[in-house]
């Protein structure tokens, strides 16, 4: 039997400090044969002083990948994959299938005429456009046509498939969903519609159209889901937004501006578990260090520039992908003397939120508390 | 003594039903002489079948009185004036103050240069701007100019002054706020501003600029009030949802297309006592007869028609105003054939929503229920 | 035509100061021809510096009324009269039925076998009870047995019918009802219950049996409803409540100890429009003067003392039913050594609280406020 | 290169059905240099049909477990192990300290005048005590004595410390976290307080003395915290409830009587992250199988009986424990037709429904879509 209490010591009040002797290895030998085992060699290790992540910062180059996720469409048919998406693999959550925490992500591609089979499932999805024409989703029967830069949620348990005209151009978008949460959370449903494709039940573009005005909702709107009902964010809407706010907001030093998606009915986020989010960052701005609990995945819908994560450089132009693991420190850069560059972030801030586990920290906080002889700031508040 | 039980009498199980007697009205005596009195002998007064408004429609027509408006500025200063406003006076609501139940509206006119002392009450007050140029009004230090059509709130408790520029022209807007509702619910308070006017602590419309984008709202916005950060309204953006809607939707029968003005922040009315919409009115459309409870003031934002209110015609043109009582029939109609017409209106919704009063009733549900032998649907629901 | 202005001068900055000339009193004639008028020959009236209730404080004692009150199930029957109520006349509001504010109450009395017949109403009831054995209430199917000093309510728009059964004793319970709130916000409707009374269509007693337990509610509960499923609260319980938070605190210098009947589904008040408190006196307590908005009705649950409402004094003993106005300083005393006093009090702070009108002072802030020349605390915050 | 897809295969429109070929095994290889990879390879495995638990049902007899807890008061100090605690380990669960899903569960000893170092973490905790006398916690200065079959709450983010009275026997209690969770979500802090305890800050039992009450809550009461302010239920309040509901009601098939620990301030759950239930069985009651999402963890508070779980029979008594993981079918049968057994239940049904994860299934609805060709009744839905 191994020793593991003393693997697990730390010689400060308040955490466990355990010398192992023969005495408690025979103890433990006893607990494990009950399937029990002694908290004092282990929790330290299960309550370490901060979080611990095992993702691991990374970006993916769009144009390293564009000609193999176009390549996917002479490989297979999407009625064959189920959904045709080349996926984001962390290197430190390989067995996930997670970029990042519990979220997965990857480039789908659709050619003109196809379609991916209708299906719902407990896991929430988003798509963010990245190029092609006459795209379209179709979510509980309302169908809507997306365009590049939009962003269009498809929520859980929403019977949904997507496709692109006949007279389109080969689209390519990023998907973003929580199935990997939704397998760790034991509560992973999948379902596929009776038919092959759903058929609009409203006019084209309904949702948006009718939820989307500035200031206004339809009276006697009577929305009980828990998702916007504007379904689908243009990016000219949000990018007309940014403008606007740049006109009377210095911006946040760690944030630049940002604009967070809503479902106007509540303020809240567009979907239960993914929220999303649109940063600009103004002509040559940098962002001061910080770093905060959730997992967050951007993909770069305008300009170039690059992102310092956990110490690490990573240089980003449009399409781009890359991942913030949780309590992480970075900054963005805009390398752009001349324009402003924006980032497009989903994130599983709605669960931070609901759950009370938000805290972040600026890098200035973190060297108070290192002064201090703290791990971070969480300790030592008043 | 006068009778009363006998004037309060019906005939019916479940109604009082008390004749008067020499012993009764003997006892009703000694009852008063308590400061008591018999609930029969106003029961049925105090709890009729269905509301009985004491308010009646009525239709002001603007170019009856802009002269007059404009006139006022010669013969009052806005600072002896405190408010420089003509206001609606409803005939049934006279000793109020009301143009409609509890709430209050009146025209006021301000000439370039001027403005109004600034001040704060427990009531809570908006603007409908109907004409001239470079308005503006402070609240709680937020500066925001106001164009013809724009809608602005100025909540309750919130120091508020208005003015026009120097280089604008003489402007008239219709002010609303619910005084009469503070005053009857014993809980108006007013208040002075140290200052003639307040200087503006922010950028120019950094509240509208800010909060009025299309699904999305500021990142870590924490909005605890319970009015909404637009705060102005404009026409074009309202409008345009309208048209929007139009695109998608084929209305209702009762109300053609109407949107609400919102607090994107919880998806409720702009503020805590009253709220507002927009109907647009089709070429040529007819709405369908109904009736609910809340008190209705309206401005015609454009084109020409007339609406039957209480069985009883108004015809109106851009920027008269008129008024619904509570619980009264109505309906509006669109005479021109080329062009939509628009229906600005505030009432006192958010009351009858959050008290739990809110009932209507449709033209055919009322026909369906007196057949039954009832005063209304209300009687003889599951 | 008589002169309005000048009545309704001010001379303060902020304020409508303008004397009457005949070049007014002409233009006033203009404005009155089309149903308007200047708002500054009324504005200081109907904006005043602070709430001027037309409410009085009074107090009526119960052994005064009580035998007037059972004489009168001598008089009439409670079928003929509805309900057999001898409600109590505020001086100041004897055009509204109302005892305080827009509050109505009476005291209603039931021999064994008598019952009302059933209806129900916009209004929201309530019952106190004061005196007998046998009494019960039947809301919505619910039937509940009645004890002295229970509190039960009978929220809006639920059917409800009263009675005392054949082998109890005559019994007299205060009822409070927002009725005359209902008629001046026009929404008032009444129905008459197909039956003379309801049948009980659940166990006796379900709804306090099943979600009265502390810290609990049955799993599952899906309550949609804005009452609380409680719907009787006994005595026992809410004294215990009191001696229980009297061993672990000091009380409030405004209120002794005080507990407010719950939803506890949402933790808010057990109605929409009315709530509820009982509040504990200990022995030979006085309360600090101070005042609040709303209106208040309270009727003595034990003990006697007296109460300095508005600078007059009312001396109470148990069942004596008293009232305090909005806005206006009151302080509470127990006049018992050796015992605790308790205070059961209804009110409209639903209302208040739901439209962002609650404002409270103390007696000490008026004082400071009037050294710094405001009428009071409302004015010159920051 | 191992083949992929293949194993992944499912011959159904809609679910991933790619066969491996050269090609797109080399196809493969190019995605993974890239630290990518091909979704069709994993689909139906990350996506199955119905949630696929790792949690094994256990049960932990504590008869066999209460010496070697006893015991470990002799081996370590609670000082050196931080916290003295034999925890469950589920044997589908070894890498992560959980005893089911992401819940973690232990028995801690106390013996009199030993205290466990004061401490706070993101976790939130809630213990159920077994045995012994004299316990007590403080939680955020609030000291609570704590007596066999109380339930009580440490929520996230309070400091806390627990111990036993000099004048106590040695305690045994069950203690539960959601400490995995907070790893696994990459969002674990732990803090350690600066003094070996908390002093108490407020008298005795203060929290729930304050906000136990029938019914009621103390006036002004302004609970901005998401948990109970009850903090610490005792069973006879607990029992008392499942008694009053057991008058009144049949109780569930699938649940005998069950009441939910509640925070009154807003009729949610205790705590943010984990909720808690009391259920009774009456006498040789057996429920009906069913099953639904989220983990959960029992002890017995009273009687003896048997659970079926997952096909399994599990034979319990007092103070046994046994893990019921997500969508596994189950009964619970009380052997004793004298007397009802009492389960303590604590789970993370909060997170389920906040994030809209919750679903359940009675066995027949299973067996009804098992013939339509469904897996579950997720599927087929309208």
């Amino acid at each position: 039997m191994e020793k593991k209490a003393e693997d697990n010591f730390e010689d400060q009040y308040g955490r466990a400090g355990v010398r192992d002797t023969p005495q408690l290895l025979e103890y433990y030998s006893k607990l494990k044969a009950l399937n029990t085992d002694a908290l004092w060699t282990i929790a330290n290790a299960i309550e370490p002083w901060e979080p611990k992540p095992t993702s691991i910062p990374m970006l993916w180059k769009y144009k390293d990948l564009r000609e193999l996720v176009i390549q996917s469409a002479d490989l297979v048919k999407p009625e064959e994959a189920g959904r045709r998406v080349v996926y984001f693999a962390n290197k430190g959550r390989t067995e996930t299938g997670a970029c990042v925490g519990w979220l997965y992500s990857g480039l789908q591609t659709m050619r003109p005429g196809e379609f991916t089979p209708a299906h719902r499932h407990m896991a929430s999805a988003l798509r963010f456009i990245m190029e092609g024409k006459g795209a379209y989703t179709v979510v509980n029967g309302h169908k809507i046509d997306l365009n590049a830069r939009d962003f269009v949620i498809t929520p859980n348990d929403c019977w949904h498939d997507h496709g692109v005209y006949e007279d389109g151009e080969q689209c390519i978008w990023q998907d973003g969903l929580d199935i990997p949460l939704m397998n760790t959370l034991d509560c992973n449903f999948y379902d596929v519609y009776p038919k092959p494709a759903q058929s609009a039940k409203y006019p084209l573009n309904d949702m948006p159209l009718s939820h989307a005005g500035s200031g206004v909702l339809p009276d006697k709107l009577n929305w009980e889901n828990d998702y916007s009902p504007i379904m689908r964010f243009s990016f000219e809407n949000t990018y007309n937004a940014l403008k606007d706010l740049d006109k009377v907001s210095k911006g946040d030093k760690y944030g630049g501006h940002t604009v967070r998606y809503i479902n106007p009915t509540n303020g809240g986020h567009v979907m239960a578990t993914m929220g999303g989010y649109m940063q600009m960052l103004r002509n040559s701005e940098s962002t001061t260090s910080y770093r905060r609990t959730g997992s967050y995945v951007f993909q770069v819908a305008k300009g170039k520039g690059y992102s310092i994560i956990g110490g690490k450089r990573f240089d980003w132009e449009e399409k781009d992908v890359f991942v913030i693991p949780s309590w992480t420190f970075f900054t963005h850069h805009n390398l752009d003397d001349n324009d402003d560059a924006c980032l497009f972030c989903f994130n599983d801030l709605p669960i931070m939120e609901k759950l009370g586990l938000y805290f972040e920290e600026s890098y200035a906080e973190y060297e108070e508390a290192l002064k201090k002889g703290y791990k971070s700031s969480y300790q030592g508040r008043d």
